[in-house]
């Protein structure tokens, strides 16, 4: 099956919800489909503090793509891209979805906003939405150049975490879906699940939903299976607690000046070697190296 | 004090070993640098690995400096490059010197090895080695090309790695200070100290060496400083601490089904936007925003 | 003297004016130089025509930056990026500004539009033009951004463009100048001086200015020095040279199926070699391999 | 019909030869297209020396896949790269099959020397060869990994370029073919036709033939026609062409200090516009901006 095909089927599957997990660069990729996920998120957040740089478009979408290159080479389960606004207007988020499937990226989340984008999750100022108008014509123009029938476009809605409401949120959400988007992601940055569960119940299963619980962690799963829930996004875990094992691992050895004590707490080189498929390199040499 | 110095220095200082810890992304840099430690070791292996690649020169030399660009930017400290072995001959080497100077990394090392490299640390046949005239001839042509006199060319010996003994290794150590490498790295995968003890103390401080004991790392760093090893190398443990973190995490939450039991044991949302330094934005918006 | 220097010379200079020819890759890059010009117009519909894409920022800005550091790499004059926008708001023009110094670029002219840019010699419906309070904003971020005192700033006005007047475009201009850009770019699509002519009048020598009579050919050169002008533009003609010259062969050899009748009329494959020095590889081949 | 069909289609057909026609970036293949070429040759020359590089590798293969990747989504015929040696060994030269499928490149063709490679137009001393063994592996490795099975990889033999005479030629010509290669380009720096045709004559048809009479141009067509070559290719006359044409018009422009006498004979800006496909973009601003 086509990876986007899969990536629709996660979104349509009357057995719900279904997971998916970030990951931010090939090895992490890889690490999600060895566990047994069946879908990666390629996080904005995640891909930019690897780099280094901060969340708000400071590289470019073009080296996003090189990233997602080397993550969709290295596994077979679909990728969906957190792809920000579209990096800039219905042009640039055609062109996007034109790339993408050069990649064979599954899917593309957009999210109401504005380029340059900030993180949902940065506090400080409320942050301006599109225009509804103009984000259902860069939803429309995405659709209309896809290629491959089964590719997704998610419609993420910002207007719950800018204070805008849950009428606004609804009224956005039923406008990008009459747009034609595949799912509408609805975002909160509350600690629980209250606007999250008032929208779905108005929402009442029109349209496939996602959802991104990173602050509201605690609500048990239960309830976003009750609510119909269609897909969760574990959004940030692999990066976060990859960078806690390196601060923890670097402050050691400083200290330590050696190694000696972490040797048995890490992954090997061997396991390296392993998740790089090295094996059949030696493999391929025999057969065509003289 | 330029970076370069800053790594020369690191070289030469009379108050041995010092060390330099591995990072393979702008992210895992600025970790290595807030923990306190004085250089970076840009490693190959980390980088091919992060991107999902192998290190057999998979990845292009620039898809490595794009990343090297982002690590640089991302840090105060100097950075030594893994070069593998130039990447092709002393042409290409010496151009990979210019491009290096650009981005202010502060070194390379390249190793005696033929174009596309394997690792050192892969099991089967002996790997060849470049001949030693080609070899300093390369090393010649990376020291006339560089603009600031500090940029460091250190020379990897694999003469212990590919089987052909003290003797060899020793000759080529000397052949490449000679040809002007700014220090030798002499390369071993026995699990003791042995062979690097034998050829320290023939080398008898000649000229500086370069240790990584990635696969002694038991020996006690008394040993090292006893036998004047000037900078040791811990060449890939915050990838390979990134992996396990990475792999444990990505398990637990398929298990769970919930990210609520691992939110505690991770970093938080916000110290990721600390190490991006979010703040700095913030500021910056209120001084260049209407 | 360095790249920035010089190119602050030429808009400073009492000799007026001076002329910058545009390049859009190392080859016509190092046609400029040759020739005798003292600066290069990176220009950013070339860049993008070459590329095979539209001047709406459908190339990435990394993408334009590769380009930019094959010519910067290939040359010894100052370049001036044609940088659209900026590429977004405050924050990527300052690190726009950051890259172009790590890649010896002498300077950037930035345009008061929004992104993604449409080139001003479309037609079609007035083009919206940035806030001068925003813009302004950017300049300074800019200005506060570079580490080389003399990289260049040039502030390009497009209200007579978008057909907001003179008084307007004066009104900017000023901003501009405040706001700390080291030239300002008055832009016309008229196809005679009158414009230009009525703002250099105004204007009367209070920064330096620069033009590009790309519309307004006809202008003789004596006009241009009495007003003041300080740095002419030609901005596009090594492209529609090129472009012509490809067009022209490629119909001939097609139509020939041969290619003997064009070979006397195009640069030999020998002067190929000499623009690219393949002589000085052959003379550090004979040093450098055994 | 794929691109990949069409051009083994090229290579097939009875009505011979065909011919396609260099192009080095998106601009120069949109002409080739438009002209009525029914292929692009995507030279190594060409693209190395608009870069402002040497065709010695200087520029990395994915440096060069991303000139390719706007040379492919410009056009719709198909595209055969000029791929070198490949840029390494098997594992190098299998992962670019890999690559250009998924930038839609028809096929490529490598060559029997050593990585890096030299131009086989510069004089100086004989360029080795790669082992006939070692060369053979390559190709098999190339069409083992491909995925469309019209994917064409061209091995061209350089023992005529490198002095080793006809019989070692035909000895690899026919060892290629063994290993699986689609066509054989042989190739000659000889002025004159007497070695290809001493090589087609003892060739007798086994196999499709591909040459490049850049130096012995004035072969007349029916030479080329009665001794059964499939497929010419015209390797570098968009870049010379061009080059000729930059270099007239910046020397005039630089001594006219106008550009008002050479604005009749160049390509009009509203030209560029129109290769750029500017006019859809108009009509998409109208159907998806509010």
């Amino acid at each position: 099956m086509k990876k986007t095909s899969k990536l629709k089927h996660l979104l349509n599957s009357p057995q719900n919800p279904d997971f998916i997990m970030e990951a931010h660069n090939g090895l992490s990729a890889k690490v999600v489909e060895e566990a047994g996920f069946k879908g990666i998120w390629a996080s904005g957040l995640s891909i930019s503090a690897t780099m280094g740089v901060r969340d708000n478009n400071e590289a470019s979408w073009t080296q996003v793509l090189d990233i997602l290159e080397f993550m969709s080479d290295a596994t077979t389960i679909p990728i969906l891209l957190d792809g920000d606004t579209g990096y800039g207007n219905f042009n640039n988020a055609r062109r996007l979805v034109k790339k993408l499937e050069q990649l064979d990226i599954a899917g593309v989340c957009i999210e109401d906003k504005i380029f340059p984008k900030t993180n949902s999750f940065i506090n400080g100022e409320a942050q301006p939405l599109a225009s509804i108008e103009e984000f259902c014509g860069k939803i429309k123009a995405m659709k209309d150049t896809q290629m491959d029938e089964d590719f997704i476009v998610v419609a993420r809605v910002e207007a719950l975490i800018a204070g805008w409401g849950l009428e606004e949120a609804l009224k956005r959400a039923e406008a990008y879906r009459q747009a034609g988007a595949d799912a509408i992601l609805i975002h909160s940055k509350k600690s629980n699940f209250n606007e999250i569960e008032a929208f779905m119940k108005e929402w009442n299963g029109r349209h496939p939903v996602v959802i991104v619980p990173t602050k509201y962690y605690s609500t048990p799963k239960e309830e976003f299976r009750r609510l119909g829930v269609n897909l969760i996004i574990w959004a940030n875990h692999n990066l976060r607690a990859s960078l806690s094992a390196m601060q923890k691992i670097t402050k050691q050895i400083l200290i330590d000046e050696s190694i000696n004590h972490v040797e048995g707490s890490i992954a090997s080189v061997e396991e390296i070697f392993r998740i790089q498929n090295a094996e059949e390199l030696q493999e391929a040499e025999k057969k065509y190296l003289p």
